[in-house]
C-alpha cells in the first residue's frame, strides 16, 4: 500500500510531526528516513534530537532460539498493563519478529497488533560494515522524540556489532537458556561485562537452577560494582517470572536515576557515538575518494604485489589531503 | 612460558624471516603484531606482502552448534593426508578451539596438536567497531605469507562482521543442521548469497534429506551462476560425507582458477580491503582529532540537546580539516 499523497509529499518536518501527533505511517517513513541515512536521515536527526531524552531504552540479547522475542512480548504487557508506550526494534535476522519463526517458538506479537501504544520495527542486518551501529541509534532517537516511555532493542547475542548495539542501552538484559553452557558462552562472548540483568529463559527445562548458579558465581568472582545484575528464571511462554523481570528492570531504571549513573551512561553514549558519525563521515568521504582512476591504478599495483594496502591507503589519503600530515 | 631473548629482541623483519623457516613461536609473535596493528602490524603487513597469494583460503561459517569446528578438524585431516600445510583461524566465541565447548561437541583438534604443519589460531572478537574486518585479512595474510597451503577462517554464522570475514575467502562453506530450518536461516542471514558450498552437517538426524531439498529449491529459485554451489551431507563425528565435502571444495577451487573468478575475487578483495584500511586510517585520524577539549564541549551540547550528533560531528570535522569542503 503507498501512503496517501499527504504523506508521500510531505517534508521530514511535517513527517516529524505527523510522527509525533501519533500516525503511525509517518512514523515509519520517518524510521525509514532516519535508517536510511544521507540528507533524508539528517533532518530528522535534527528534527528529532530536541525532542529526546524520555525514553528508557532496554536492549535484550541471548542466543537465537533463547526465546527474546516471547519474552520482549510478555514485557510489551508489562508496559501497557502500566499505561505506557513500548516500542521495539528487532536487530536480529532470526527473531520471529522479522519472519524467522524457529525451534517452533511461536511469537505472540499479535497480541499487541492493534495496539496503537506499541509499534515494532525490524532492522535490516545487510548493509556497509558498521551499518546497525549506526541506524539503530538513530532508530532509537526517533522513537524516543515521537513519545515511547519504553523503547526495547533485540538482537541476537552473538557478533561483535550485535552486542555492542545492545549494550548501548540503558538496561542491557542478557537471555539465556539451561544446559547448554549459555552462561560460559555469554562470558566468553563479551555479555558479562554488559548485563545489568539476566534472565534464565525457559526455565521448566532442567538444568534451569544450573545455570541461575553458575551466573552468580560468576557474579561472585567479577569485580564488585554498585549495582550487582540479579538473576531471574522466567518461563516466556506461560509468563512465569516475567513479573519479577519486569520488576527488576524497573529497580534497575530507578538505580540508574537515582545514583546518576543514568547522565554518565547516556554521556558516554554521545562520546561513542559521535566517534562513530565522526567515522562515517569520513567512510563518505573516503568513498569519494576512492572512487577514480587512482584507486584503480593503486588497486592493480597491491595485486601485482609491488606495494602493500597499507602502504596504498597512504598514498591514496596522502595526495588526497595534504592538509593531515 | 615467555619467548626466548633471541625471540623477544626481535625485529618485525626477523620474526617474519623466521616464521617463514617454520618457528612457529615466531608466527605466533608475528601474528599478534598484525593483529594489534600500529606501527608493528604496519610493519608486518609490509613484510609479508610480496610473498603472498599461494594459499587458498577457506570460509566456514553457520550457527553456533552446528559442528563448524568438527568439520574443521576432518578437513586439517584432509589436508594432511594430501600432505598439505593448512591453517585456522576461529573468529568464532563459542568455538571449541577457543574453549568453548558447547553442546558436547568435543573437538578433535588434538589429534593434530602435535604436527608442524597444522597452526590454529583464535582471534578474540572483542575490540574497537570493525576490528575483525580488519585484523583477520591481516592474519590470513601473514599464514598464506609463510607457505601455508590453505587457510580455513572459521566465523560463526550469525552477526554481520562475521558473515563478512567468511565470505570473503576464496571458497566460502555455510554449514546448516536438519530440523531448525537452519535452510531459511541462512537465507536470512544473507548466508545464501556468499555461499560456494553448503553443507548440512548432524546429517545422521531426522530432517536431515529435508534439509538438502530445502537449500536445492532455494538454489532453483535463485538467478543462475556458473558455479551452482553443491549441496553435501555430513556427519562429522563420524566422517560421513567429508572426503566428499573435500572433493567439492577443492572442485570449486579448480573451478576458480579455470573460470578466472579467483582472480576476479581477488580484485574485488582488494579493493575491499583498501577501502576498509582508508576507513580505519581516518578512524585513527578521528581518534586523535576526537581526544581534546573541543569534543567534551561538543558532547556536552549534544547532551544539552542545543545541537544533533551530526552537526556536532560537522563541526568537529570541518574545523579540524578546512582542505575537504
Amino acid at each position: 500500500v503507498s501512503p496517501p499523497a499527504s504523506l508521500r509529499n510531505a517534508s521530514p518536518a511535517e513527517l516529524v510531526e505527523l510522527a509525533r501527533e501519533g500516525d503511525r505511517r509517518a512514523l515509519a517513513r520517518v524510521l525509514s528516513l532516519a535508517e536510511k541515512g544521507g540528507p533524508g536521515g539528517r533532518a530528522v536527526a535534527a528534527l528529532v534530537h530536541p525532542h529526546g531524552g524520555g525514553a528508557h531504552t532496554v536492549g535484550i540479547t541471548g542466543a537465537p532460539g533463547s526465546g527474546k522475542s516471547t519474552l520482549v512480548s510478555a514485557l510489551v504487557a508489562c508496559a501497557r498493563d502500566e499505561g505506557n508506550r513500548m516500542a521495539v526494534l528487532a536487530v536480529d535476522p532470526s527473531s520471529p519478529f522479522t519472519g524467522g519463526a524457529i525451534l517452533g517458538d511461536r511469537v505472540r506479537m499479535s497480541d499487541h497488533a492493534l495496539d496503537d501504544d506499541v509499534f515494532i520495527r525490524s532492522m535490516a542486518t545487510r548493509g556497509h560494515l558498521g551499518g546497525l551501529a549506526v541506524t539503530t541509534p538513530e532508530a532509537v532517537r526517533v522513537l524516543d522524540a515521537v513519545g515511547f516511555e519504553w523503547v526495547v532493542i533485540e538482537t541476537v547475542g552473538v557478533g561483535q556489532v550485535e552486542v555492542e548495539v545492545a549494550g548501548a542501552a540503558d538496561t542491557t538484559v542478557v537471555v539465556v537458556n539451561p544446559g547448554w553452557g549459555d552462561a560460559i558462552q555469554a562470558n566468553k562472548a563479551g555479555l558479562m561485562e554488559i548485563a545489568d540483568l539476566f534472565v534464565v529463559n525457559k526455565a521448566d527445562r532442567p538444568g534451569a537452577s544450573d545455570a541461575v548458579r553458575d551466573l552468580e558465581q560468576m557474579l561472585d568472582l567479577s569485580s564488585p560494582r554498585e549495582w550487582r545484575p540479579p538473576v531471574v528464571a522466567t518461563d516466556a511462554t506461560s509468563s512465569d517470572g516475567v513479573p519479577e523481570l519486569w520488576a527488576a528492570i524497573s529497580r534497575h531504571r530507578e538505580h540508574l536515576v537515582a545514583s546518576g549513573e543514568l547522565a554518565t551512561r547516556r554521556a558516554r553514549r554521545v562520546h561513542d557515538e559521535l566517534q562513530r558519525i565522526v567515522v562515517e563521515r569520513l567512510h563518505e568521504r573516503a568513498r569519494t575518494a576512492m572512487d577514480g582512476d587512482r584507486m584503480d591504478a593503486l588497486e592493480q599495483r597491491v595485486l601485482d604485489r609491488q606495494i602493500d594496502p597499507w602502504a596504498a591507503a597512504d598514498e591514496l589519503l596522502d595526495s588526497d589531503d595534504d592538509s593531515q600530515g
